[in-house]
């Protein structure tokens, strides 16, 4: 039972511990040595090259992913070699692209934020007009963690992006005003079994995930929503393990889809320590089409909160002696990367029965990290 | 932070998924290629070679096993070479020496049952009229899951063993009448911390741990002894890491110290579900000197089941699609070792509120993976 990860950032060093649990064996194709996932890799390589990836794949029962950018002709070629590849190309053609992913939700009906697809600042122009004079732009590809995404209140605010994007354009959508944003994870087999984790509610500092919070706090009718939503998008775009649906709750309460990941997410991380099976274990229980495990919350409220790296050169482990002294309950999780400012470096989760006491433990432990 | 574990089985094994987690580097000083803990083998050798040991401690900040069998004069090399062993020679010759252990247990008033060494059968004879005519002997050295101990009626059942014994003799002890098994395990770093974990009830099963209840039901006041005579133990005895004290509660509701152990043990599997900081991320903070975690249950019942190798050669995973289909709350566990008849090849673990159903469960998926 061999699973092979393209890609060897935090993502793919997180499925070591459940692939070792369940007697899986896991390989990772990583972009260098000493990657995040260095003690599961067998391979350091180009993940673009077709020829590296078919020999990684050679010995492995299924190729699942790290990350969303390896390349279509890659995909292509591994099918055509006889590969399992869990998302299949099709479904991750949809998360590679913004605006194929809005072209899809919009078709079967999805909520999502108004969009269009603009190729100069004329378009860009008219698309303001209609909607308040600021909106989003996004470059369809490659963005992640706030990268590709710009906030424009003039037609010409993304003429460097509209020149560098040629023909396909860039993708527009109106400016949200959310209450909040949240995120349904599920997890879907290739045999059509789905199963959800809790709806969350998710903070962002600078486009990047700082603290999740399981179960979203007051969310009424949010759950059942946000649940069918996700479910329905695993079926008809036939995603098979984990898919990160990033919701925003407008301010008159809908659900909007904002984004869609289809690999574990840093908005389920929470789920190591405070779930029955974690995303990681359930990724790889769905690519390898086993029945998935309970995502039941094990815990009232599970609080996670991101460490980054900070203008130090301080590992994690440099703070262990105080940081982990002072809460000895709180789940620490290092992700062994070399620390730079604003990277994510680890995560740390605290569970408890009451909201805000769990959120100002994780809060405090997560601090010992900064700086 | 780098950890070497000398010996590749599934103790080893089981503290790769801690290791990732808390980013700690460990490596593993294997038997052979291919072992439960070849994730993490960096070295296969010969544990019994000094050269073949030293050479692998070269790049860890702290050594520590997967089993108890390290000879002393290879302790003494490693210390000698300034390296951090833990736990360390003088703790460990009580762990390898069942002689050694009721000597220093007696000496430190810690309730064992009655004992004596025996060199030959009138030795053996004599312990016997004193003690209603059974007893039970043990070899001091190389005995697990029951291997080494036996129960003798007559002066000559052990002649075969007295033999091979010599001058060292055998241990001889009272045959206990037990009203059950119970293990207590905590944990000791060397700067003096010792955390305990719940008071478990085990039963065996020709002489290997079948079952784990945690925490022991009915039993008083038993857990407060418990804990309080593993601490002493572990600090007297100057272990660290996790030590497992396995007790007899005797019909009259005594605890005695039936043995010990001084790494993570079979009767603390549970935890890696069960409790807030499992017994394999402890011993890694242990012996790294590391502030410990919280050892409280996390679920009011946790039953743990191991699964032994049976007549057919199937793998654990081989069952999997029935398996864990089953019960999707239970917590499957395989050392991805080669399936022998008896042979310890992984383990479930439930959870849940009520005794006897989280038993009914844990059994029931276990037995998916019989025969």
């Amino acid at each position: 039972m061999r699973v092979g990860v393209i890609g060897g950032g935090q993502l793919a060093r997180m499925m070591v511990p459940p692939a070792v649990e369940l007697g899986v064996d896991i390989r990772v194709l990583a972009e260098v040595e000493g990657s995040s996932a260095a003690i599961a890799a067998t391979s350091v390589g180009d993940y673009t090259d077709a020829e590296t990836v078919l020999a990684f794949a050679r010995d492995v029962d299924v190729i699942t992913f790290d990350h969303e950018h390896v390349p279509q002709a890659v995909l292509a070629a591994l099918v055509q070699a006889g590969q399992a590849v869990r998302p299949g190309p099709e479904a991750l053609a949809i998360a590679q692209d913004k605006i194929l992913m809005r072209e899809r939700l919009t078709a079967m009906g999805a909520p999502v934020p108004e969009w269009a697809v603009v190729r100069d600042a004329d378009g860009l122009g008219a698309f303001l007009d209609e909607h308040g004079g600021r909106a989003v732009v996004k470059t369809p590809r490659g963005g992640y963690d706030g990268k590709g995404v710009r906030v424009v209140a003039g037609a010409h605010d993304a003429d460097d992006w509209l020149a560098a994007a040629g023909e396909r354009g860039l993708l527009v959508e109106e400016l949200v005003v959310f209450r909040r944003e949240l995120a349904q994870l599920v997890a879907r087999r290739p045999s059509g079994e789905v199963r959800a984790w809790s709806l969350v509610e998710t903070v962002q500092r600078d486009g990047v995930c700082a603290e999740v919070f399981a179960p979203a706090p007051d969310a009424g009718a949010l759950p059942e929503q946000a649940r069918s939503l996700a479910e329905r998008i695993a079926t008809e775009l036939d995603v098979t393990g984990v898919l990160a649906v990033e919701l925003f709750e407008t301010s008159d309460g809908r659900l909007l889809v904002n984004e869609l990941a289809m690999r574990p997410h840093n908005t389920g991380h929470w789920t190591i320590d405070g779930a029955v099976t974690s995303q990681f274990e359930q990724h790889l229980r769905a690519v390898l089409d086993l029945p998935l495990g309970d995502p039941s919350p094990t815990a009232a409220w599970s609080v996670m909160v991101n460490v980054l790296g900070g203008p130090s050169n301080a590992t994690m482990q440099d703070r262990y002696q105080i940081a982990l002294a002072a809460d000895p309950r709180v789940k620490v999780h290092s992700y062994d990367k070399t620390s730079r400012p604003g990277r994510k470096v680890g995560h740390v989760t605290a569970t408890g029965t009451g909201l805000d006491d769990t959120a100002a433990r994780a809060r405090a432990t997560a601090g010992f990290f900064e700086g």
